[in-house]
């Protein structure tokens, strides 16, 4: 009998279509039994016998593969990559499959939601009112602000999308390369990430991992930004260096941060001691619909592997120029 | 010379405009100096030689304008009347203009803040992240909720406006009467409040503080909202009953509530114990560019009374109506 291990929890909670997917194929599943994301060692120890893995963002390295004798499929519920060793899976022979767009209608929400809420001070004066002080704070409404996004892939043009009944703000972006697409609905100016650190009173980052991505938000880029800049990181943790955002907010620059994605998961380092910044546990993807249809989308393909039938979400062949061109891990 | 109080604080902070057209007109003027609301007493004390009130919420009864034997105008920075004892004003000769327009699309943008940042757990986690613990919540998409808005007037309908681009959700609505011209451009029903309260997974509250929206949410209302059903009231405080609220969400009722407005201001009540209440220091409209527009608006009424001409923010008679019917206080 062929076997899944669920790796990402939790997983079918809030919709059981797909546990009953796999039910109804005649597929055997485990669900992680730790209720929390594997590190290398734990992950090597279960993988041993099984057929696929259902993979979240747990490190799924060469070492872990070598123990996966039977392994012939990783389905990734989502779409960032930079845990997984491609270059090693394809070594092995083994296929990777991945849900680029389900998640990128929560995460966009989601950011926008953390945009206003620090752009009118709710985070600032929620937290002194549960402590007994009374501050009545300024915001700033969105066609008054410029936002600097960085990263107009899925996410970050649905951003712009969700802002639109807003008003307009001045909107600075920066990719790899313009979009055109993006030109012709939207008025932006395309620039350098420097020229966003120091002029964008709202900087949000949509790019994945890599070894360009990687601490690409240091000191001295913080220190370039307005001192009542607002960050967001609902990407991927480390984009942002979080000693050196410690280091600046315990300082008093920035008037918020808010970071849904850390290097180490789940998070316990400083930022914790910062009031103004708004903390959460890697949640942007997680709205019920997104994450059912993130779950239901990885698990047709291990079925659909399972069963004989062609797969629809392998991961493209750019993936892994990128990582063969280098990602830190 | 002729003289203007300022109670309301802080006051030409963000921007000098209204104390230069002041300055202008030769006109004197002092800014409250306690730098909070003032109380019946403090006020009655302290507006006895004055022509003019530039006023915020403070209360502003008989026995006030009993003190104040110059008094011939309030001009009030917002919208709300609640506080303010119309019919003696009138009784008195004392003219009454207000700024209704200036605050709309602040409180509606922060309302949207509010709304997503509940929707997505972001208050819960956060508040668990800064005490060490990493829980993963699920969150709720806006087309994939019920959103319950009651108060259909400037602020409720700019509520709906900023919601187009998020897709669309179910929207029930309760007003005095149906809004034919909401019904032209949203996809609505109107239904009365139990409904509302009964079927919405958000409801949020646009109407002014009245007899009849005094208290209007009681303990037997919230609890026929759905257990995570998500609360918002930056209209009026005390339209939900605050002890209410605070006893059915100690019991676990509820998975939000947001409130930036009180009956007692500053506000020191049992909700502060509350994790999962957001509170905001009556912040609503306090955007820099919508707080600066009231500031202007209300001090341009000041400035044309003073100079002798005529006024444009004059209070219509149906507010007056709305008091004489029996508004309590």
């Amino acid at each position: 009998m062929k076997k899944v291990l669920i790796t990402t929890v939790p997983f079918g909670d809030k919709n059981r279509i797909p546990l009953e997917m796999l039910e109804a194929a005649g597929i055997e599943y485990l669900i992680n039994p730790l209720g929390r994301k594997l590190n290398e060692k734990e992950l090597a120890l279960m993988v041993s016998d099984f057929d696929v893995i259902i993979a979240g963002t747990e490190k799924i390295t060469d070492d872990v593969m070598e123990n996966g004798k039977n392994l012939k499929l990783i389905s990734r519920v989502g779409i960032g990559l930079d845990s997984l060793d491609l270059l090693a899976a394809k070594r092995r022979g083994v296929k990777v499959s991945y849900t680029p767009d389900a998640p990128s209608p929560a995460i966009a929400e989601f950011t926008v939601g953390l945009m206003l809420t620090m752009l009118h001070s709710v985070h600032v004066s929620n937290s002194q009112m549960h402590v007994g002080h009374w501050n009545r704070y300024f915001g700033r409404r969105i066609p008054d602000v410029t936002i600097g996004v960085i990263g107009l892939g899925r996410i970050g043009k649905r951003v712009l999308n969700l802002l639109r009944s807003f008003g307009t703000p001045k909107l600075l972006l920066n990719d790899i390369s313009p979009n055109l697409e993006i030109d012709r609905e939207f008025k932006v100016e395309w620039v350098t990430k420097e020229e966003i650190y120091k002029q964008a009173d709202v900087i949000t980052f949509h790019l994945p991992l890599t070894k360009e991505s990687k601490n690409m938000v240091r000191k001295e880029h913080l220190k370039m930004m307005k001192p009542d800049a607002i960050l967001i990181n609902t990407a991927r943790g480390g984009i942002i260096n979080e000693d050196d955002l410690y280091d600046v907010m315990n300082e008093g620059h920035l008037s918020g941060a808010s970071i849904d994605v850390f290097v180490q998961e789940p998070y316990s380092g400083r930022l914790r001691e910062i009031d103004r910044c708004i903390l959460t546990a890697h949640m942007g993807s997680s709205s019920v619909d997104c994450r059912t249809r993130m779950e239901r989308e990885a698990t047709e393909e291990a079925v659909r592997f399972l069963t004989g039938k062609p797969l629809e979400g392998l991961v493209p062949e750019h993936e892994y120029t990128i990582q063969r061109e280098g990602l830190e891990r």
